[in-house]
């Protein structure tokens, strides 16, 4: 199957095997040196000399965690949203109790740094600016470095980013740019199924951490790090995903981070090019394409519920609809994690073939 | 290796060839239909005819989520505990804002029902009681039929069962002893690797959901239970857990339910018989012994931790330590799972002799 949603991701054969392993003590020895090689190769990733904390859960549970550990009931937030999971972000913060103001753009469009600069000048005492990094539902990608900087700038805040499906595909050195927490998931660029957050925490989150009243049981960030300073983790974790991490890793450490970057920048170009020759056109913003995944436009006529189906049974190809207000507006082809342009080759190929079948039927 | 702790349990060869199947899209067909099946058994085991929700997340997670959408801060809650994870599952309701009233028994010791109904009577309007089934730190099964009967003659509150490391193996009839939520977890009698947490919410707790106002998102029962109506999950899912997680049921399903709970009291049995013939001392009250794990004290003038080092080191296997105050005074022997005779019998043979080099040396 030619899988090209935007997570679970295709699965290298050496991952594969990695995760049937035979189950090993989660408190035992090997497991303690496998966390230890994760941490360390995760740390080369988010490009930070701080902590590195995994839970067992999805992507959203790490942005739980990241909000739960920083924040108190009360404290004043700015939710920098461009589209679903940027909405996401917000409602958890607003849901723990959080004072969130949102600041919203259109799908599509990336966030604009001097809109949060107005923002945070407008506001006093902003605890913290809740950042997406890269939208999976409009293919986008936020200017992280300047809206980074616009927090900085006006406000002590904390930078908590949602990089779930950006981290180790695209630029973004959390320590450089002063990220306090940033949040990824597994089944992205990690080339793993799902089950496993990585989050970064840095020394003002840890502060932060110090005061937040939130309640937290199962995200508790001090609970986790003092386990992991034993080798171990705070609650029984998903054991055979960091199998398969820790071989994943070893993989992107032979490819090369750099080449990794490059790799997923000329995929997807390659992806917008080409779909643009076949006649799609793109829907976000291109001066903020995602590199990670791209949204066409379903054509006008077309059934896009009916053109997917007709892909995947017929062409064995797996896209993502759009999501909420996009459903019928946009489909997503990911290229993230193993792909290489051949895979998009296919997926467009297919697309097309299924789009002239849709119509004449 | 001889995997001998309480969860993770070994996989079996079936088991081990899912968890490598490649990725598909989550939120497709193919993923519909297999949780369709996987709640379908699950019903059967947890002999419920209500909801099943399945969470990824540790077994831990498991439990916060039934604490956070059945109750409200400021609840009276009384969390009968008798060992690690008793106190554990009245940590978490504490932490959320309930007022916990604790009733605590001996470790080693089961909860006595009398004392439990006298704690009902003590107090007015108890909104839930917490009960573990199966104590995995001291080896001992409450008399979770008793305790029930308590529960529902003193009270209306919700019984809510943390059933991790007995559901599938221990006699537990979910609705016939009116469990409101019983959550357990996959890494224990379910044959896979640690990360999906599985509750049974029955009508009681969903009326309570609707009124209880801790904060919760990743937890929600209300948006798992919508996406699972969907054939889908309310966040990315750990989908090789799910491959799994299906063909452990189909082991379970052919060998049969009846026979799998024989089994594990067989085995129970087994283990219990062969330790003290070895001279080994049980720890836990026997009549209220676990067919899941069985505690052993260790012998006067023992390095626990250098025994258990020598057993895994010279004899490749692995079994468990005493937790928190029973550190260094029990060792643990989990039972569940993918288990037979022949592994305990290697498993207790390695012990005595791994105990003559630790004595002599």
């Amino acid at each position: 199957m030619n899988l090209r949603i935007v997570g679970p991701t295709p699965l290298p054969p050496a991952v594969c095997e990695a995760l049937a392993r035979p189950m090993i003590n989660h408190r035992g020895p090997e497991f303690a040196a496998m966390q230890a090689r994760i941490v360390n190769s995760l740390k080369t990733y988010f490009q930070t000399a701080h902590e590195i904390l995994l839970f067992t859960c999805s992507g959203t549970g790490g942005l739980e965690a990241a909000v739960v550990n920083l924040l108190s009931p009360g404290d004043t937030v700015v939710a920098v949203s461009i589209g679903v999971f940027g909405d996401r972000f917000a409602e958890i913060a607003e849901l723990f109790g959080a004072q969130v103001h949102r600041l919203r753009f259109a799908w599509g469009s990336a966030a604009d740094p001097d809109a949060l600069r107005a923002k945070l000048d407008e506001l006093a005492n902003v605890r913290a600016v809740l950042i997406t990094h890269n939208e999976t539902s409009t293919a986008t990608t936020n200017p992280l470095q300047e809206l980074a900087r616009a927090v900085h700038e006006r406000s002590d805040a904390l930078l908590v980013v949602d990089a779930i499906s950006s981290l180790g595909a695209i630029h973004l050195p959390v320590d450089e740019w002063g990220v306090d927490v940033a949040v990824t998931g597994s089944q992205k660029v990690w080339m793993i199924p799902p089950g496993l957050a990585m989050l970064s925490v840095g020394p003002r989150a840890w502060e932060a951490y110090a005061r937040a009243k939130m309640p937290r049981f199962y995200w508790d960030f001090k609970k986790m790090r003092d386990a992991m300073a034993k080798g171990q983790t705070a609650f029984t974790p998903g054991v055979n995903l960091y199998f398969g991490l820790d071989v994943a890793l070893e993989l992107m450490n032979a490819e090369g981070f750099e080449n990794i970057r490059a790799r997923h920048a000329r995929v997807a170009q390659h992806t917008r090019d080409c779909a643009q020759a076949q006649g799609f056109e793109l829907f976000a913003n291109q001066a903020f394409a995602s590199n990670t995944v791209t949204a066409l436009k379903i054509p006008p006529g077309v059934d896009g519920k009916k053109w997917r189906e007709v892909l995947r049974k017929e062409h064995d190809t797996v896209i993502a609809g759009g999501q909420k207000e996009l459903t019928d507006k946009i489909v997503r082809i990911g290229h993230l994690g193993w792909v290489n342009e051949a895979d998009i080759d296919a997926c467009l190929h297919a697309m097309t073939a299924a789009l002239v079948y849709v119509r004449a039927s």
